[in-house]
């Protein structure tokens, strides 16, 4: 059984640990990969031209903006690589790959550490001193966030790039969950002299098997990336669908009709729950707090009825109290909340 | 036009710059592919585990001393980031990557040069006189080398495994193309303690749209790889088509059969035309000399004839006389051996 979650193998077990838009596929996937076969025998383009021009176009960016990735992982890495910042701030608790990436290049971590016990609420002065303290050369924000699902909205995010910029330190935010919440991304609000958009096409578009991510930055941090990133890194199949993809108008409508109904239904009836605290979600996803129960000890019981969610022990300041629920399907949702019901409450 | 060859748009063009079987997939391919559709909303194994099974089982080789890789580019910068070698000697010229992957990680680049006018023969001598100069950490070499098809058979090898081992180097063996030699990968003759040996899957089972390498070595070298490793670099499909297409019998027949007649067919009608220096090879390519022409005044005369090859000029020591060839199927082999007689003869 994988920590990371996402793995559990075995098909009858409804897997809440992943937190992956659970409608499925764009119709027009299958297809697209079925007609890429006779293509996999050419080498893909190196630098993915074509699908970049495809995301320039659909985002309204600058070609030269945009950088391709074999997921967004791939590219959390490459920056890491490419700039090799000295200091890094992070806003924890969040996704561990990011510290992973930097230590991985020799940078010092610092974290600024958000509170359970103050809903995770992100403080401007307190931000504002740490990093006057620390001066950090890249400050890492995922937004919405994972695995807590909190936003930082649009008027306190350009605070914090105001912030950033004063101390000439730089911004990477990961935007992977943003299409789940019903806000725009920042790069269209803030120009990019000092900040890195990620973004996974993964959670959104159910394709983890695919691999398939982009950032959206400065010329000058691209270029640099660029001079980085290894050859090919992208397949064939994950360059010729995102074309198909994220023209999809019906499929975005689905999505957004479903986020909307069962976030609001799986938040109004997880705060019913006795003994469990749910954190408000912009995402997918909640963070919970058991309140005498270990997640594990939950894993076991819900694994009698299929089921599974994500133990969170393995991010920053969390323990084993925190779980990560992904919002499903209705019926799904409906039975896991049956089952907690009859399990903690 | 990419000055790395493969990418020769036009499918009218019969592509001759780029090395990959042109026989096509194995016929299990396009089933696998299909079948995994259903998949590609999971996450892929994160190290790819049942797939490194699959070929620690076809090779004969503890699971532990392989590892995974997005293509066996992945793995020379993934090595490259694992060691951090502070001085490398390449055997030049061969394929680029490498010189970059090391590059990148600040490494000193010494080259041992082979030479053109002397059929780019590997003296032990002059090699084991450089390398107790040089103290390099690691030795690069590409055997059976790109582009210039040359083998350095078993017995030299281990002479040179044995040198390199005296001088507490470590040798990185690019066997990408042995499928397509009559020999062995050296894995089966030396312990692993100082060679790791990279093998990609692209060229041989034409499949440079899937992306997929993996490396030989000791459990040390492979742990520390590990450990820089990239999580989920290795899509789905990669990973799904593996073990269906390393035991296709069928398919080993046929590429023998085939590289055995066509590689004698093109070096015997190669080495009649004047004005052209063949080399002998033990790969799917043949690298030629020409006498008065540059090689992309040759490739303008092709292009009419809506065929294409490559010129080395980027490769080191190599200039625009220099040209490699891929052997195709016969009626294509045919082609070009008219073509180029009525050109260049």
């Amino acid at each position: 059984m994988n920590i990371h979650g996402g793995y559990y193998g075995d098909n009858n077990v409804v897997d809440y640990s992943v937190n992956i838009n659970p409608l499925g596929l764009s119709s027009h996937i299958r297809q697209a990969i079925i007609d890429s076969i006779d293509e996999i025998d050419k080498y893909p383009e190196i630098k993915g031209t074509t699908t970049r021009n495809a995301i320039a176009e659909y985002l309204h960016i600058d070609y030269n903006k945009i950088i391709m990735g074999n997921g967004a992982s791939e590219l959390i890495y490459l920056y890491a690589r490419a700039i090799k910042p000295k200091k890094v701030l992070i806003i924890e608790p969040t996704f561990n790959e990011y510290r992973r990436a930097f230590e991985l290049v020799g940078s010092d971590i610092y974290d600024y550490m958000l509170d359970s016990n103050n809903d995770f609420i992100f403080n401007v002065d307190e931000f504002a001193t740490m990093i006057n303290k620390v001066n950090p050369d890249v400050v890492v924000l995922c937004n919405p966030n994972n695995p807590t699902g909190k936003l930082i909205d649009e008027k306190e995010l350009l605070d914090i790039i105001e912030i950033i910029r004063n101390n000439n330190s730089f911004l990477f935010i990961d935007e992977s969950f943003i299409e789940f919440s019903d806000r725009e991304s920042i790069i269209y609000k803030s120009d990019y002299d000092n900040i890195l958009s990620l973004r996974s096409m993964t959670k959104y578009y159910a394709i983890p098997g695919i691999r398939i991510g982009y950032a959206v930055s400065n010329n000058k941090v691209i270029n640099k990336m660029e001079e980085y990133k290894e050859p090919w890194t992208m397949n064939t199949f994950a360059l010729n669908i995102v074309p198909k993809i994220i023209q999809d108008i019906e499929f975005h409508h689905k999505i957004s009709k479903w986020i909307t109904t069962e976030r609001d239904y799986m938040y109004s009836q997880l705060s019913k729950i006795n003994n469990i605290t749910v954190y408000k979600s912009y995402t997918n996803f909640f963070l919970c707090k058991l309140k005498y129960f270990s997640g594990n000890m939950l894993n076991l019981q819900l694994l009698e009825k299929n089921m599974y969610i994500r133990v969170c022990e393995n991010f920053q300041s969390l323990d084993d109290r925190f779980i990560r629920i992904a919002i499903k399907k209705h019926e799904d949702n409906e039975k896991l909340i049956n089952v907690l019901k009859n399990i903690i409450d």
